[in-house]
């Protein structure tokens, strides 16, 4: 008979935004046996212990992991790498390692050269905030979002199964992709927005040092175009630094389209210049957020 | 004694989001004498009128501005400056003519060849929503937020007081600047935002084309960073078309952030990637939005 979620011990590494998020999901509902959580900072460790969003708090990974049936790696994901290899010789045989990184090539290449007889699966809950870190964490952060779910090719299907009943019921929809799909997915949806946002505050910032009033100007427009770039740096660098290829073609994209803007814009091509604003208009008038 | 907005009949030309919340929160709040209406389409008129959005409500245009102590164009920028050539032998001497249009450039020229008996001033309220229209229209629009006016040399300072208590008496903060500062400073903070939405919504459309799970993955980050791209595009397209000096070097200089951004990226150039990208979210974190 398979592992249900209720019996398991549900141990979370990192308790920022979405670690301890999930983790208050879990104890909140009752949806598992135990919820550990590890956290680098003791500070951490006694905020989520004495918030009740973990049964067990502890600052050593090893304790933390050991005897867990699901082991849910919430840390920035070159961390998560890192952490891989340094549980397995913790894991107890027949562990769930399953992960929250925005990215999914390298954390499943690490992935899968855990032992045997350790079930490996990827995963990446589609939301999030500009806000970074345990204060940030919320219940029911993941319910309506997308939560993508990459097995690996030695992923059984009792382990797909249990973590999308996990996903499943913390409210979210689970989606199955390989970690190539799901990496160049991400960099058009997440990780360019990140880029153009970050940019785009550069340049309000270079008029803003000969002109501060233009910060008394912008409005709702500038504020909701930028408001990643205000994301953690840590974990977007991650993110970047690992899924450089995806991001520089979408990036090369972005650039391309904002080129054919500009020239329709300067040639005063304004037929050219409408129509292209109103297929943007209606793409996104048609698109309906999920939350 | 200088005339206060209590006494004064008020015509708003346009009535779509910016107009018809300008007029109900006059009628609402009893701030001036009459408000009159203009709209194009006769539904408008109609339902402008039976909302109790103005007090009187029409189609003709020189119907709508004669006798009006303020006449406020509200319609798109380069409406605006036709409207400024039609209506100028109905208005009566002393009427202050202001506007709404999101560049000042083309409307402050029209302005000042109105006859010498008649008193300009330009204006823009900083604010709007991605949804256009009458049925978009609601009080408190323009409660803190920022409402540019332009004065001519020819404007006097009566004027400029008459147009201060009204944009005080909607609860907005009147900041005063020449007509080309404002539209550099806007080129900043609306037309390139607007700009970057729309070149991000075709990358991802691009993506979508081949894989259309992409919209699945899209959540908070991409919705906010393309929000401004759902909207009216006559509208956006009248305002790149009269500021586009201002717009193509915002845009240039928004292309270089991000060729910048992707040259660290491509070298992998961590730590100078990731100062950038700090220096942005610092400058982020720190601006905080009027509402």
């Amino acid at each position: 008979m398979r592992k249900r979620l209720a019996d398991c011990r549900v141990a979370i590494v990192g308790l920022g935004l979405m670690g301890a998020s999930l983790a208050m999901d879990l104890m909140q509902n009752n949806l598992c046996r135990e919820v550990r959580g590890v956290a680098r900072r003791t500070t951490t460790v006694l905020d989520a212990f004495f918030a009740g969003a973990v049964d067990l708090a502890t600052n050593d990974v090893h304790t933390g992991v050991m005897g867990a049936d699901i082991v849910i790696l919430a840390t920035p994901v070159r961390t998560i790498v890192d952490q891989i290899n340094e549980i397995a010789p913790t894991l107890w045989p027949g562990t769930i390692v399953m992960d929250m990184g925005s990215t999914k090539g390298e954390v499943c290449s690490a992935l899968d050269k855990l032992p045997a007889h350790i079930q490996p699966i990827g995963g990446h809950p589609m939301t999030g905030k500009e806000t970074a870190g345990f204060e940030a964490a919320e219940p029911n952060l993941y319910r309506h979002a997308t939560w993508v779910l990459t097995p690996l090719p030695r992923t059984t299907a009792a382990t797909v199964s249990l973590a999308t009943e996990l996903v499943e019921a913390v409210g979210a929809n689970p989606v199955v992709l390989s970690p190539e799909r799901h990496d160049r997915l991400v960099a058009t949806i997440s990780h360019l927005p990140f880029l153009a946002a970050s940019a785009l505050v550069h340049t309000v910032q270079e008029v803003g040092q000969e002109d501060p009033t233009v910060w008394e100007l912008a409005a709702g427009g500038f504020r909701d175009t930028s408001r990643v770039a205000a994301s953690d740096t840590r974990m977007f660098l991650d993110i970047l630094m690992t899924n450089q290829p995806a991001v520089l073609a979408q990036l090369d994209s972005y650039i391309s389209h904002l080129t054919g803007l500009r020239s329709y814009l300067e040639n005063g091509d304004e037929a050219a210049l409408s129509a292209k604003l109103a297929a943007a208009q209606a793409a996104r008038s048609k698109w309906k957020p999920k939350r």
